[in-house]
C-alpha cells in the first residue's frame, strides 16, 4: 500500500547518486502528501553520502532542505490543504511528550528524533530525503511557507535558514548589536541576511576576500579577511556575538579576543577533531562558547515567516538532477553562491 | 604625610611571610581608611606571593578578602561614617567612565581596574592588601558589611562570595534549577551555600567523598566523586548549570555531558594549560562554555546584602599573623575548611 515516486540516491558509501525510485506510504490520519518542487543540496548531505558521521543507512536518499505545495491530506490534517505552499526540514518525528518537544524543540526529544533521511521512523521504516518527486510527512512537521518567497529560495531556508536564525534570536542579534559571521558559505551567507534583517550591524570573516562584494551586497557593513593576522588585533573586543558557521579548526582563543566583555562565539558547525582553548580567554570577559543545532518547528515557521516579512530567501544556483554529483564536487571546493537546489521536476525525466 | 601600619609581607618570589611595616596615604577627599580587623586567605595571594603569574611587585602585602570598620573619612565622603562596618575586595580603582565602569562592572574597565595589591594605582603608587591592620581606599570601592554577619566570616564574602554569586545569579541558579559545584574549597563551599539560598537544588561533584558530610551539611542534595567514572554517566544530562570552581585541567566534554539541553558549565577558576572540547559536546545540546571573573562593586554589595539576609557567611579557620606561612602550605595541600581568615589584630604583636 504505497507510493512510487521518482528519486536520486547514494546506493552506497561515498558511489555517486544515481536515479531510481522509492516507495513512499499511504497516507496515515495525520499525514501530508507533498509534491516536492525544490530540494537543497547541504553539506551535511554530502557527509552523509560519503558514510563519514558512521554508518549510514543505503542506498541513501538525501535531502532535508524540501519545498513544494501540498498534494494530498490524511483524514484528521486540518492545519493544510491540497496546493498549500510548504517545507520540511531535517526533521520527520519526535515523540511528541517529552519536555523538549512540548517546549517545541523537538531537535532534542529525548526519545530521539527521526530525522529526514538516513533514519528510521518509530515504525521501524528507513527514512528517504528531499532528493525526490514526493514525500509523506507528518502534519507537525510540516511548515507553511508564505506567499511572497519563491519555493526556490525558500528551500534551503529549511536547514541553512533556521540552523542560523535560532543562534541569533537567541543571543540577541539585533540593532546596536554587532555580530559577525565566521565563513560565507551555505549557511553563513543566510546569518548575514538574518542578522542584518535583525537590525545587528554585520561582518564577514572569511579566509579570504574573494566574496567580499557578495558579503557587502548581502548585508554586511565589514569584510575581513582572517588569513590576515592582524585581523584579529584590528577587531579585538568588537563583537557582542561571532556566530561561527565552519567546520575548520579555528582557533579560538584568537576569536574569543575579538568579542566584546559578555560576548558570545556560537558554533553551529563543528570540526570532527577537538579544539582547544585557555580558560582564560573566557574568564577574562565573562564571554561564552556554546553551540546550536538547527531548531525545533514552531522556530523554524516563525524564521519563515521573518524572511517573508522582509523579503529574505537563499542565494541559489538551481540545477537539474543529472548535475548532482558534479554540485557534490562543487561544494567540497566552496564553489557555490550559495546554495544548490535540485529542480526535481528533472528527477527520472 | 603617610600613616604607618603594621603588615605581614613576602619579601621575594617564593619568599615565607614575615612581619614588616607600609605606608597608606593620607586621606584624599574620597577616601576611606580602614581598620582591618580580618583578611581572608584567597589561593590566589598564594599564586601571586610565589610570582607564579609572572612578575610581581615585591615586597608583596596580599590579601584582597578585606573586612574592617571604618576608622575616618575624607571630607568629601558621605556614604560612611567612622565605626561603619565595611569590606573591600580585589579592586581598590577604575576609571570609572568607560561603559563598563558605568555599567558597575569595574572589573572589565577599558583602562584597567586597580588590584587591590600587587598592582600600581592612577596616581603611580604601588597597591598593598589586605594582611595589614590598615588601608585606605576610595569611597566608590568600599562595600557595607550589613549587622547580622561577623566581618571574620564576611572577609571571604569579598571573594569566594562574589566569585560565586555573580554566575550563580547571571546562570539563573534559583527554585526548579540542579546546579553542580565542582570543587568544594574556598570558592565550592561558598557557591554550595549561595546556590542553595536561592533556591536550587545543589550537587557537589569532588575528586573524593571525603567532604561529603560537610558539603550536606552546607547545602547540598548530593554528593558525588569525580574520580568515579559511573558518576559522568549517572548525572548524564542532569544540570542547569555547573559551576566550576577548581583550577584542574578537567575532561571538558565529560562534564559537558552532565548539562541538560541548554545548560551552561560557568568557570571561575583557570588552569595554567589549555583545555580541549569536542565542538559536538556543545552542539548537541545547545549548550554553553561560559567564563566569570569576581564581579562588579555593586553586584558585591547585592551579595553582602543577600548574605545578611540569609544568614551566610564563609566557614572559616581563625589564624593569627603567625600561622600565615603553614596556612599557606595547607591551602596548597586542599587542607582547609574552607577558608582561612587571619586575625589582624595579632600582626605586628
Amino acid at each position: 500500500m504505497t507510493t512510487t515516486t521518482h528519486a536520486i540516491a547514494v546506493p552506497a558509501p561515498g558511489a555517486p547518486l544515481a536515479p531510481t525510485t522509492i516507495e513512499r506510504r499511504d497516507l496515515r490520519p495525520d499525514d501530508v502528501l507533498i509534491d516536492i518542487a525544490y530540494a537543497g543540496i547541504c553539506h551535511s548531505d554530502i557527509h552523509q553520502a560519503h558514510g563519514d558521521w558512521g554508518e549510514g543507512i543505503f542506498p541513501m536518499v538525501p535531502g532535508h532542505e524540501i519545498a513544494g505545495t501540498v498534494a494530498a491530506v490524511g483524514s484528521n490534517v486540518t492545519k493544510f490543504q491540497v496546493g498549500d505552499r510548504v517545507g520540511v526540514g531535517c526533521m520527520v518525528d519526535s515523540c511528541g511528550e517529552c519536555e523538549y518537544c512540548r517546549a517545541g524543540t523537538e531537535q532534542f526529544c529525548v526519545k530521539g528524533n527521526v530525522p529526514t533521511y538516513n533514519g528510521v521512523g518509530y515504525d521501524g521504516e528507513n527514512t528517504y530525503g528531499g532528493y525526490s518527486q514526493q514525500v509523506v510527512v507528518k502534519d507537525a512537521f510540516v511548515c507553511r511557507i508564505p506567499e511572497g518567497i519563491g519555493l526556490d529560495v525558500a528551500a534551503p531556508l529549511l536547514c541553512a535558514g533556521i540552523t542560523t536564525y535560532s543562534p541569533l534570536r537567541q543571543w540577541g542579534a539585533g540593532p546596536g548589536k554587532k555580530v559577525a559571521v565566521v565563513g560565507l558559505g551555505g549557511l553563513g551567507h543566510m546569518a548575514v541576511k538574518l542578522a542584518a534583517a535583525m537590525g545587528a550591524e554585520v561582518t564577514v570573516l572569511s579566509q579570504s576576500l574573494k566574496k567580499r562584494e557578495d558579503g557587502l551586497g548581502l548585508g554586511a557593513t565589514d569584510y575581513y579577511a582572517t588569513s590576515d593576522e592582524s585581523t584579529f588585533e584590528t577587531l579585538g573586543g568588537r563583537f557582542d556575538l561571532i556566530l561561527n558557521t565552519v567546520s575548520a579548526k579555528l582557533p579560538i582563543d584568537a576569536y574569543l579576543g575579538m568579542l566584546r566583555v559578555g560576548g558570545a562565539m556560537v558554533n553551529v558547525g563543528a570540526p570532527g577533531e577537538p579544539l582547544s582553548y585557555n580558560a582564560f580567554s573566557l574568564l577574562g570577559g565573562n564571554k561564552v562558547l556554546a553551540g546550536s543545532m538547527i531548531g525545533g518547528i514552531p522556530e523554524t515557521q516563525e524564521m519563515l515567516d521573518f524572511c517573508a516579512e522582509h523579503g529574505i530567501g537563499a542565494e541559489i544556483e538551481l540545477i537539474s538532477a543529472d548535475k548532482v554529483n558534479e554540485a557534490y564536487e562543487r561544494v567540497q571546493n566552496s564553489d557555490v553562491r550559495y546554495r544548490f537546489v535540485i529542480d526535481t521536476a528533472t528527477i527520472g525525466s
